[in-house]
């Protein structure tokens, strides 16, 4: 099953390493702009099909501007294609007030062929103790009440208790652990970690405020087995308006598939 | 004091973004190529004086080629420069075997005005606990033994005990807490952190493994205070020949003041 992300991220080549994706209000935020890590989806996908090897490994992007619901294009440029890493960079552009297109997002990633190598993990890494997913309290979803974003409708959490924020009762305790799962069913690819890293209300809210990525760095370290996914997010520092996210990420067999960071702005 | 990595990664600017510097061997590793954080130095630096706000605060760069001591040229490029915030991209370019110049580092890089902001830190981190580092005991520096790589010879470390690797009886865990000092005395810079989180040796050394930095982001999140540092490098997962490496570094003061995460390729 080619889940709504897939979808709504693939992109027509013109050709010459440019894509012309029509980037879907389905992904939006209450404000219309469009999530990050749906952008960060939509830039990578596009590269990924200039790429001569399968697998994004690593991909860092910088956000420069609101990214808009509506036509964009991506300019992709592979640097350097070698036998075991390949490295592109890939940029979304949005035509601005003045009709000239200008940078929404820059990215650069790097590939492998994680099939070429046995996966042999060492891992230091816990996935969060959670009950079943069925057995969670769930938010989000395609039935979720009409404040719930246009984002938080392609998903469902499952936790043990709703976050403070969401019960308008900050904890004050930067950090969440959840499942998440797509809410048409689908199975997150290795490639679709790149939007679920970036998918979840950022954990300052249980500090009582706002954040905008600036900068988010994700390792996306193996293929998901199918099933929901468990995340945890945490806060570690905050300072001069600034603060990192960690977000890591394990499938319903345990594995670490994903650990991104990002820097943000308070606002 | 203006320090030896200062000196070495400053470079003549001859217009147009573009700044020629003379990479220096005193930051060489065994074979002769250069280590990755001295490249994210220079181009960090050569950026920083094309950029309208003072403080780099994330730097993330993919390690294409080797880089070779001698003649360099870093292509600057500012991309966005708003009221908080301020993105460039640096490439450090050098000629390949037939004459043609080709790229060895792509960066990019965030900066902000970090004094704009009151700190108000919320911490959730904790520098290692170590003795002073007086009363360390101490490797590298510039009496280092003559089987020590002159970017060894450029920084002195302070441990309570001397790692696996460097007695040949690598421990298994690839886990080290350290105090990092400059030899030639100078004390770190904002800039410079982005050369201490990968100036150390790799921890997979204490799996018997060697490791090749494919990709690096850091965050640089305050101006450190005069003294030593204590750092902090971990690797929670490796798989698929490749692995992730997390530095954490900490001031004098016991403030947080950078945060790295490198993809690296297993040797």
């Amino acid at each position: 099953m080619i889940g709504e992300l897939e979808l709504d991220s693939t992109a027509e080549r013109i050709g010459d390493g440019v894509h012309t994706p029509a980037l879907s209000d389905r992904w939006g935020l209450d404000d219309g702009r469009l999530n990050g890590g749906y952008q960060l989806a939509v830039a990578l996908r596009a590269l990924a099909s200039e790429v001569p090897l399968p697998d994004p490994v690593v991909a860092s992007a910088s956000y420069l501007r609101p990214a808009m619901p509506g036509p964009a294009r991506v300019l992709t440029e592979v640097v350097r294609a070698g036998r075991r890493l390949a490295t592109g960079t890939s940029r979304i552009v949005q035509p601005g007030p003045d009709g000239a297109e200008r940078d929404v997002l820059r990215m650069e990633a790097t590939f492998a062929d994680l099939a070429a190598s046995p996966a042999e993990p060492h891992d230091l890494t816990a996935p969060p103790d959670l009950p079943p997913f069925e057995r969670c309290t769930t938010f989000g979803g395609a039935d979720a009440p009409a404040s719930v974003a246009p984002v938080g409708r392609r998903m469902r959490y499952g936790v043990t208790a709703m976050p403070g924020w969401a019960r308008r009762a900050p904890s004050g305790d930067p950090r969440a652990e959840f499942w998440f799962a797509f809410a048409d069913g689908s199975d997150a690819t290795l490639l679709d970690l790149a939007f679920v890293v970036d998918g979840a209300a950022p954990v300052v809210l249980e500090l009582g405020r706002g954040s905008s990525t600036a900068q988010l760095t994700v390792h996306l370290r193996e293929h998901p087995a199918p099933g929901p996914l468990r995340c945890r997010t945490l806060t570690n520092h905050l300072s001069h308006g600034l603060h990192e996210e960690d977000v890591e990420v394990w499938d319903s067999a345990g594995a670490l598939v994903a650990q991104s960071r990002q820097l943000a702005l308070l606002l």
